[in-house]
């Protein structure tokens, strides 16, 4: 009998957020599954690694399922790396990382775990997948999210992806019915405006809280908000080559070595 | 008199790094100039925000030069973001960060805290460049580093730049004789390839020291791994659009939806 393909599973949330433990769900109907995944919440750490202190990483069961579990102290690019160099035992063939518990669409993906995560695997060559659900809460249903997943997931396992590519996957917060489909989009332009909650501590010192409003710039109906306005699941293919190949001609024009 | 440019500038190691000193005394004879830059190192951050505790900013001084500046809690792009929104008065003309201590080329501007500081000026609409010299020691000597950083940042302030890019940076670690001079690159495909220090905790549990070895993959003549090390200064345009536009056209023979 051919080996199952093997899954790595992470996330940004921590190994007992419920996307995540419906992601394995998923992913143990596709193949073997070893989950390796933040021991607590890293939502917002971007593609961070930790470098000045050491990283746990413990065996441990969560439910009765056939997967493998480690529940890691590091940031979601750190469990990738310690998943593929010292946990796992062959290469895997797909890096899933989600369900997020919030939008990683256009200018989120920057500031996302889980897809630093996802583009942690895509760096080794392994084909890897970002998931998140657009509901923050941590009681979201991710009911909806499944047959997207596991359609996404196939796909990926069937065509491979090409080395520098990693897919990043945003589902409406719908109902399965009000879903329309998959629609393979481009990365929206938008940003944060943030307003800074500016408050006294009990000494009378300045602090503040970091809030802020999403705005989308972008008219496009080929992008990633359109879809998920629209009511479908977006699927972006994003890179890490962050060349800026357009601007190399006109930079080439400036005088920086007279 | 026209008014001076007025120039943010912040770092990744922290207020007190000799890095983040020599770029002041650069910008400074460039224009007006405000730094907000964080307490302490926050290096291989990559593009963390800070979205669970509050933030500090605090007016100091730390020499006797005309610039303001602010000693922040928070990560690089937190500095940003609160320096725009809360601390200048002025929307600034350009953005700087670093100069790093250590490398940002290639596939480490993924984990910079450096460049995210820059790239979350440019998705501010701030012109922005990041520069690293390959020298991770606190006590490296940046003198060399001055007069490339001028004339990029001159010809950035002169020409502008484009709508969603952003520079980045690196100065190898050589005289101001040995340097060849400034090379418009692309970025080199590389990796890191980790080797887990497993060690045992004095309780007998293992724990993991993360390092690793850089790998250049890239026989390129025209990347910033290239240039460098033939003894030029490395200049990369950087995007923030990660869409992948080169596989949407086949991600759309995937049967999705059937």
């Amino acid at each position: 009998m051919a080996q199952k393909p093997l899954i790595l599973v992470t996330n940004d949330d921590g190994i007992s957020a419920p996307g995540l433990r419906t992601l394995i769900k998923v992913m143990i109907t596709l193949g073997d599954v070893v989950v390796v995944a933040p021991d607590s919440p890293q939502s917002g750490m971007g593609h961070a690694i930790t470098l000045d202190s050491m990283l746990y990483a413990e065996r441990v069961t969560l439910d009765d399922g056939p997967q493998k579990e480690y529940s890691c102290s590091g940031t979601p690019a750190d469990c990738v790396k310690l998943a593929i160099r010292e946990i796992l035992d062959r290469r895997p063939d797909l890096c899933v990382s989600g369900i997020n518990h919030g939008s990683n669409s256009s200018i989120n993906v920057i500031y996302s775990g889980t897809m630093s995560a996802a583009i942690e695997a895509g760096i080794e060559g392994i084909p890897a997948i970002g998931f998140s659900l657009l509901d923050y809460a941590w009681s979201a249903n991710f009911e909806a999210c499944k047959s997207y997943v596991k359609t996404i997931a196939e796909n990926a396992l069937k065509h491979g992806l090409p080395n520098g590519v990693v897919l990043n996957v945003n589902i409406p917060n719908l109902t399965k019915k009000q879903i329309k489909g998959i629609k393979v989009c481009r990365q929206a332009k938008a940003n944060w405006v943030e307003e800074f909650d500016k408050r006294k501590n009990p000494q009378g010192k300045d602090y503040y809280w970091l809030s802020g409003k999403f705005v989308n710039l972008d008219g496009g109906e080929d992008t990633d908000e359109w879809a998920l306005e629209n009511g479908y699941v977006s699927l972006v293919p994003i890179q890490f080559d962050l060349t800026a190949y357009h601007f190399i001609q006109n930079l080439n024009s400036w005088k920086l070595n007279d």
